[in-house]
Formats: structure tokens, C-alpha cells, sequence
């Protein structure tokens, strides 16, 4: 008992320590030079490949580790690295590197009557802390997509990566030495000891900004828990409305990409809503090919009546994201409906009607109160990588600060900046 | 006991009914035309008139209560209402009805090489719940800001002003139903039961975003308790600093209009930070200006030499939010030790530099991390309305989603509207 609580104390005294270092690190990141952390990527970034035997090495403790807990293929395959993966990595720091610096961008100017100058200036969040799940990549891209935005980042890895996790962050941390930048820039947070995670979500002093990545056990704790900020990426429960004008063509191949392209990610098809009036001719079609290629259907009674192979859906299908080749799908009377289904079941993530009707369109994407809305295209565009935004950090559900896709901008702040002249207020 | 308990469920019940009805009446907002909120706008701001009696017979009872509870001269003050205040609170709705509504706003557009097409438009936040303490005018600006920006409401008065503000909701409520928007637009929750502001603060189901405003006690309790999405107006303790270079006469208006302007808004200067290699000649002149109208002097040792009348400050000064007539008087080396003493002592909300050398109110400028940072002009212009912004709910001094005044653009998100012609993601 005595043991357990100074292990306790410890780790409280320890994410303090790591909180006031974050702290310290993010004043001089605020003020660093792009050239200064770009070269704090770019030897990062070589770093990494320099350090590929060591990453592997500890990437075989986990899977070591990971394949004795029994675990399965995809989560196995989603920890593993080898030496493509490893370039991947160096990579994608690479590709941030050529990304624009938004620091310092001015968004607004204007001049008051009494000749006051007011700029609003863009400036780093602060400090951001990072809270994810199994792949072991996410290390440096969290990490270096905090670093470029001028944020100190705390990061908390899954245990399950923790070994190959913390080669990595010795790679960047040997980068951030290089360039002259604070070592705890970038920091690791212990996996041991899961009281770690309860300290991080207390250390509002320190900490600006909490960005959860991971399932919805995750999600809920942190927003639960937390006594800071969190910018939420919940579950992307993603629909696709085939309205009655919708070419079958189009509703074919974009429901079939929707959910099938990739069933692992957030931006995938959960659900599939068909129009009454066309449900005859265009779900056997579209169900068939998804049918065809693996996908399990679980419909509701109309939907069984037109496709006897479907399973019949339950109430909880409609609020379930699968990540697998699983789709539900109900028939709607029109765009209202499947509006209201939307705002019932949905996740207020990413949504897409099919239609040539462009009044049903606008109302759709109007209407629909989501991150993402679309017309006439894949719900898997739903990243920021497809938006033009470079590299994201995840997909925001909130509607607090930044919502859809989040980049470089969307993790930074502004300050307003006055010029005067000796003006006082009458 | 029983009756406690049921009491507790009633509320319980009695705002999860709130959250229901706002969040159904958000869906409307989101999209009524300006047309229709400018009415409701217009036709609250009659009926505030109409009412005038009622509202002042409803004020005689809050002020009855308060003085029979022996509440100072100032508290009375910021509770009573007459017939100019009264028609105050109609003409600032009116004000509202000029703004702009920056709902629907097209933010950005991009075209994808793949031809979709991305827009990102302003929405509202959804429902706001507003907590704020003692003047009972800010029922009518909080729900009206609220409203223009397409966001239900729902407002906490303090209990001192629960008569006042009953009424004031009463003529709103009436002009919602003029314009035929719902009734539930803006709530004003029961003040009888302090477990209501406790039941808002989990509301996450309903709620999109908490703004507290009011002293350190309920701002704290606001950040500890909730469960949804603060938006922080802290405390500000707000500092002038006068460099070496400064020019003594923009020193002495400056400094007077910053801490006696009005000494309760929340932009008044509470400490006043001196170059040593002007102190000699600076900080008597200043001081002696402030302390003829009124204001006490609290200094370290030099300014105490400086300046005999002085008192002594101590350690808790540099943290205190007067909030009256009184300043803390430092004085340090140069413009870094005047940045550091922001750093350790402020509140991240506004602070000035006085100075004619343009690198060191840069550096000021840049490195001083708060909401507003000023060059030359009094910290008393940290206000919505002289930024130009029209009203504000007030200054946020975090740094997640809006930073600095509030006003209407400020209580909005976005969402990304795509167009597409069939993509499928390769």
C-alpha cells in the first residue's frame, strides 16, 4: 500500500515536472523561426533513418509482447513495422517540412477612427497534449505536425507500442538537440503506470489542449475526465443518401468506394440510406456488388424484401460504426427523412447524398449538421491529406475551435496586436 | 429528505427538458433567415419598452432583497434599473439588428485537382449556455448575441437579479413569438435551486459550448465542474509597462486612463511596471497624478523610495485583480523583465507597452502571451466594441476557439460543404 502511493505521488510529481517543461519548451517554440524548426525536422527525419535497426528492434519487443497477448491480425498488422514503413515515417516528416508555416500569418487587420492599428495575428496553441492508440507512427506525426505549429506536444502512446513508440521519439528528440530547439519540445509520456493519463487531463496549468486519437472507451474517459480543453474526435458513423434523382452509376460506385475503398477508417459508409422511390431498381444493384464483395448487409424489412440476402438490422445498427465490411441500410421516405435519420443516429462526422437534383443537395448539405457534408462523392474524402491541407492530426466532431479535418492551423491561436499612438479611451 | 431528493430529480428532469427544447429550437435557428432574427431582434427590443413597468416593478423587488441583505454601494448599482437603462437595453438590441450576420458565410473555397469542390461556411455553435452574475441587462445582450448568431440559449442570472431578469426574458420571449421563432430560442433556468447551474454544466447532450462570466469563484467552478466545452473569460490582470524609451506625457495619460478610466471592467490595469533607468523621473510624476484622484499605491522597495506614499506590495499583489482604485508598482530592468513579470503574474488577457522604440514594443508585442497585447494606448480599449466587432458576450482569455472580444463571429463554427460530380476515393 505504502509503495502504491509513492508510485502515486511520483507519477504526480513527474507529469508536473513534464508539464512545466512542456511549458518552458513552448515559450521559445512561439518565438522559433520556421528555418529553425524545419531543421529540427529535417534532422529528425534522417535521424529516423539512421535509427531504423533500433526502431525495429523495439518494434519486435512489441509484437513480441502484442502476439503473446493473443492479439489479431489487423491490430498485429497495424503494429508492425518494417523498413517501408519506417521511410514512410521519415517521409511524411519530410512532406511537413515543405508545408507552410502558419505563424505569424496575419488574418485581420483594420484601423479604428481613433487610429488605432489592430492586427490579429496567428500564434501557437501552446501546449498540446496528444492521447492515441497502437500505430506506432502517430508518434512522430503528432509530434511534428505540434512542432511545426509552434506547439510543445506531451504524448501518450498506446502500451501496446510503447517500445517501438519510444525509438522513435528518441529520433525526434536527437533532431529537436540538433537544431538548437528544447529536447522537451516533444515529449513521452510513461506507459507503465496508467494513473499517468488522469495527471495529464488534470494539468490545466500547463497544458492548453488535449487531442484524443483513438476508440470510443478513449474519447469518452478524456472528455470525461478532463480539466482540460479537449478537441474531440469521436466515431464517424458516415451516411450515404441515394436520393430519387440520383444516377445509379454514380450511386453504385460511390456507395461501393464509401464503404469498401477502406472499412478501417473513420470516413468510412456505416450506413446507407435509399429513397422509397427508387429503392426497387437501385438497392438489389448497389447491395448485390457490395454483397458480391464480402460486405455483410443488415437491412430493415423493406430492404430484406428487396435483398432476401441481408440480415435484419436492429435498432443499435443504426448507431453502431463497424470498421468492418458491414453496412446497415434502411429505406427513407425522401431527403427529410434521411435528414432526420442523420441527426438521430448519426456522428455529426461526415455524410454524403447522391442526387442530380441540386435543391435536394443544397438542402442536404444545409441541413445535414455534420463536420463533412457531400455531394455526389465518396464519404472517404473525409481527410485532410484529400482536402489540401497537408497532414492532419485527426478529424474534429466538435464544434469548438476546429471542426473537420485538423492541420497546422487548426493547432494554433491567435492574439490581437494594437498600434497607438498615446490613445486613451474617452 | 424525500422531499430533497425529489427536489434534486425534478431538477434533474426540469433541465434535461431545457437541453431537449434548446437543442430542437438550434435546429430552427441554424437555419432562419436574418430577416426573421432581426425581427424577433426588433420586436424583443418594443416589447422591452412595453414592458418597461413591469420590469421596473420586478427591479424594486431585487433591490428590496439586496438591500435587506446590506449589499455595498456598487453591487446596488450594477442591479438597478431605471427608465434611461431600460431604454439602454432597447437601443443595444437594435444595435444588434445593424451587425452583420456572419452566418452562412463562405470562409474559403478550394478547388481539388480531382474537381471536388470544398467550401467551408459558418454555422452557428449550436446551444449556448451563458452563467453571469448581478447586472440584469446582460439576459437581454447574452440571449440576443446568441440569437443573431443563429445559437439558442440558455441563460443563468445570478439570483440577485432573478426578479429583473424574469422580466427582461419575458419581453424576448414575446418577440420570438412575433417573429415565429421557438419560444425556447432563449431559456432563463430557475435560480432558486443552485443545482441547476451544476445540471447545465453535464448537459453534454444538449449543450455545445458553456460561457461563464463573472468573478474568479464561478469562473473556477465553471472549469472544474463542466462537462461541456468552456469558453474561459479569467480574471484580467492587466498590466502597463513604461520602457526606458517611453514618452513621459503618453506615459502619464496612458497609465491614468488605463487604471481610472473606470477601474471595475475587467481591461483596467491592475499593476504598473517602470524602467529602471527612468524610474526616477517617471514613476513620481505618474504616481503622484494617480494617487491625487484617488487611487493607493502599492510598491516594491524602489518605488517606495521613489514615491513615500506609497504602501508596501506584497508577494499577493502581483496577482490581485483589484478591481478599484488601487495599482501594484514595479519596478524592473528593462523591457525582458517587464515580459517576464507578464508571464509569471499575468492573466493572459491585455496588457500595454508605453514606449517610442519600435523594437522593444515589438518584442513586447510578439513575446507578451496574451489576448490583446498594445503598444502605446490604454489597456481600457479591450472591448469588443471599440475593436470594431459590435457587442461582445465578453473577453476570452484561453486560447481554444476564440480569443480576446466575443462578438457574434466569435459564437459561430464552420462546416466543409463538398461538391462533387461522382469521386471515389483511389
Amino acid at each position: 500500500m505504502e509503495n502504491r502511493l509513492n508510485s502515486e505521488v511520483d507519477i504526480e510529481r513527474l507529469m508536473q515536472d513534464i508539464g512545466k517543461r512542456a511549458k518552458a519548451a513552448s515559450a521559445k517554440l512561439a518565438l522559433a523561426p520556421t528555418t529553425q524548426k524545419n531543421a529540427a525536422l529535417t534532422a529528425a527525419a534522417n535521424e529516423i533513418r539512421l535509427g531504423k535497426d533500433a526502431i525495429i528492434t523495439a518494434n519486435n519487443k512489441d509484437m513480441a509482447i502484442a502476439e503473446g497477448r493473443g492479439l489479431k491480425g489487423a491490430m498485429i498488422d497495424r503494429l508492425m513495422l518494417d523498413d517501408a514503413r519506417i521511410e514512410a515515417i521519415a517521409t511524411s516528416i519530410e512532406d511537413i517540412v515543405e508545408l507552410k508555416d502558419p505563424i505569424g500569418d496575419v488574418l485581420e487587420t483594420r484601423e479604428r477612427p481613433n487610429g488605432l492599428e489592430i492586427s490579429k495575428v496567428r500564434v501557437p496553441l501552446g501546449v498540446i497534449g496528444v492521447i492515441f492508440e497502437s500505430r506506432p507512427n502517430v508518434t512522430a506525426d503528432a509530434g511534428v505536425l505540434c512542432l511545426k505549429s509552434g506547439n510543445a506536444a506531451i504524448l501518450r502512446c498506446g502500451s501496446e507500442s510503447a517500445h517501438s513508440s519510444r525509438a522513435i521519439h528518441a529520433c525526434l528528440v536527437r533532431g529537436l538537440k540538433e537544431a538548437g530547439l528544447p529536447e522537451a519540445s516533444i515529449q513521452l509520456i510513461p506507459t507503465q503506470d496508467r494513473s499517468a493519463v488522469g495527471e495529464l487531463l488534470r494539468l490545466s496549468e500547463y497544458v492548453d489542449i488535449i487531442v484524443p486519437r483513438g476508440g470510443k472507451g478513449l474519447i469518452e474517459r478524456v472528455q470525461n475526465d478532463s480539466r482540460v480543453p479537449v478537441m474531440a474526435h469521436l466515431d464517424g458513423i458516415c451516411h450515404v443518401y441515394i436520393d430519387e434523382s440520383a444516377d445509379l452509376e454514380k450511386a453504385v460506385s460511390v456507395t461501393y468506394n464509401a464503404k469498401l475503398r477502406r472499412t478501417g477508417i473513420c470516413g468510412s459508409a456505416e450506413t446507407l440510406l435509399v429513397d422509397e422511390k427508387i429503392s426497387g431498381e437501385f438497392a438489389p444493384a448497389i447491395l448485390s456488388k457490395l454483397a458480391d464483395n464480402g460486405c455483410e448487409i443488415r437491412g430493415d424489412k423493406k430492404i430484406m424484401e428487396l435483398f432476401p440476402a441481408a440480415k435484419e438490422a436492429t435498432e443499435e445498427d443504426w448507431g453502431t460504426e463497424y470498421l468492418d465490411a458491414i453496412i446497415s441500410v434502411r429505406v427513407v421516405n425522401g431527403v427529410q427523412e434521411a435528414i432526420d435519420h442523420i441527426a438521430e443516429y448519426g456522428s455529426n462526422h461526415t455524410d454524403s447524398i447522391i442526387t442530380e437534383d441540386a435543391a435536394a443537395a443544397e438542402k442536404f448539405l444545409n441541413e445535414v449538421d455534420s463536420a463533412i457534408v457531400i455531394h455526389n462523392a465518396s464519404t472517404q474524402y473525409a481527410d485532410g491529406g484529400e482536402f489540401g491541407m497537408g497532414a492532419e492530426i485527426g478529424i474534429s466532431t466538435g464544434k469548438m475551435h476546429a471542426r473537420g479535418p485538423v492541420g497546422l492551423a487548426e493547432l494554433t491561436s491567435y492574439k490581437y496586436q494594437v498600434r497607438g499612438n498615446g490613445q486613451v479611451r474617452p
